[in-house]
């Protein structure tokens, strides 16, 4: 058996998420299928992380193990070639070590949120950001933030269908800045709570609007309670943009 | 009557094009449409460009005029109103006079066509840039661009339908650089023939692949025979950016 590993991309629209779901389409499924037409074989795709329905990947990082003699980069083009017409890609592929898991392995996720700060309607940005008709002070976000940074208990900002056992988590980043009429608001951390990202992006959204103090993001968090959210952002403006591991040997392919 | 000026952006892709068309939705037809329902009137729409099928704008400037006492303002909100679920958006509207016109009075036009240079398929950018799988090399692209700059008899670079009256132009700027795994090529001039900037841009990936010599631009433009363009490149990368008009005093209004 070869271990694959992969990196995706992929438009969330369309699917109910990165995992296979009982009702509808995933990516997990789009890539598990066009691994069987590539190879005849039933596979199964790991993946470093689990995003929600409409949530899109720049590059996620997914494994699966088949018998298979194709080099990465052949691998990579039967799969891209199978995947058509779904909108999702693998921009990479290599070769890993049977101890190489993309998701037990993984040490760091980051994703960025995307915010378009406009009254107008999105065109070629629909279902790519969150449309805020307020105008957002971007620097009392930032602030407000920071109060989020580090180990803490995240259960205001945890989905109540959260599987993790520990709601306490160490964030690294939680960055915001303006670019133009958008505000990105970019996440760093070992791993996250379901809606973690969208639940710390929607309060400090509220921040931005002058509906809440900066103070009351910290009075939040310090309530444990997720009763005390003000808002959870809406998943088409969240992107998973890198995942982490250690210094690795593989024989990777990247295009050009 | 009073005239409204309005900064458009829209998505290309559902599009016959900009103008009006016999057969098929127009982004004119949305907006007048968008009008009539807004105002109770027919109006007729100008605009400083026209557009292809598929191709995009970020500002495309038009007007009209209409018997209303809206303030810029509210005539935009009912504007994008009765545009949804189009993906046209007036992103500015203001009040001009009566000698301003879209089409005529504009003194600049620019776009940018945008290639994504990867072997990977598009996911999130299907139908918003065009997928060049070879290397390219983008600096001998833009050296090759440097032979089109200036005053030129465009005739190579024209379309057959093209209804100029004459085929000599004046380009301004044809800058190509890279961003990552994208190549964006710009391009500015008082006006273009029709699909001038696309054959251009096809012109220069054949130089990026390697396929043309960088003389053979030049060569192409003074043979001034359509039979020497290489490639046409397609309508989805490229997006109107700006119309430049001379200064003026208006009652603008833009969001935030």
């Amino acid at each position: 058996m070869t271990r694959y590993a992969l990196t995706l991309e992929f438009d969330g629209t369309p699917f109910q998420g990165l995992q296979r779901q009982k009702h509808g389409p995933s990516v997990q499924q789009s890539v598990e299928q066009a691994a069987l037409a590539a190879t005849g074989q039933d596979i199964t795709l790991f993946s470093a992380g689990r995003t929600d329905a409409g949530v899109h990947a720049l590059a996620m990082r997914s494994h699966f193990d088949v018998a298979s003699d194709l080099t990465p980069f052949r691998m990579m083009g039967a799969l891209n070639a199978h995947l058509r017409p779904d909108p999702v890609a693998v921009t990479a592929c290599e070769i890993v070590s049977d101890d190489w898991h993309a998701r037990h392995s993984c040490i760091g996720r980051s994703y960025v949120y995307r915010i378009a700060n406009r009254r107008a309607p999105l065109t070629l940005e629909k279902d790519r950001a969150w449309l805020v008709p307020q105008s957002l002070d971007h620097t009392a976000m930032h602030r407000a933030a920071q109060a989020l940074v580090g180990k803490h208990d995240f259960t205001t900002f945890r989905s109540a269908h959260c599987q993790s056992r520990d709601p306490v988590k160490s964030l690294d980043l939680l960055a915001v800045e303006r670019d133009g009429d958008h505000v990105l608001v970019h996440a760093a951390a070992r791993s996250f709570l379901h809606h973690q990202v969208r639940s710390m992006v929607g309060c400090l959204a509220l921040v931005g609007m002058g509906r809440w103090r900066e103070e009351r993001v910290k009075e939040a968090l310090l309530a444990r309670d997720r009763q005390e959210l003000g808002l959870n952002a809406p998943p088409h403006g969240l992107y998973f943009v890198a995942a982490e591991y250690p210094d690795q040997d593989s024989q990777q392919e990247r295009p050009q």
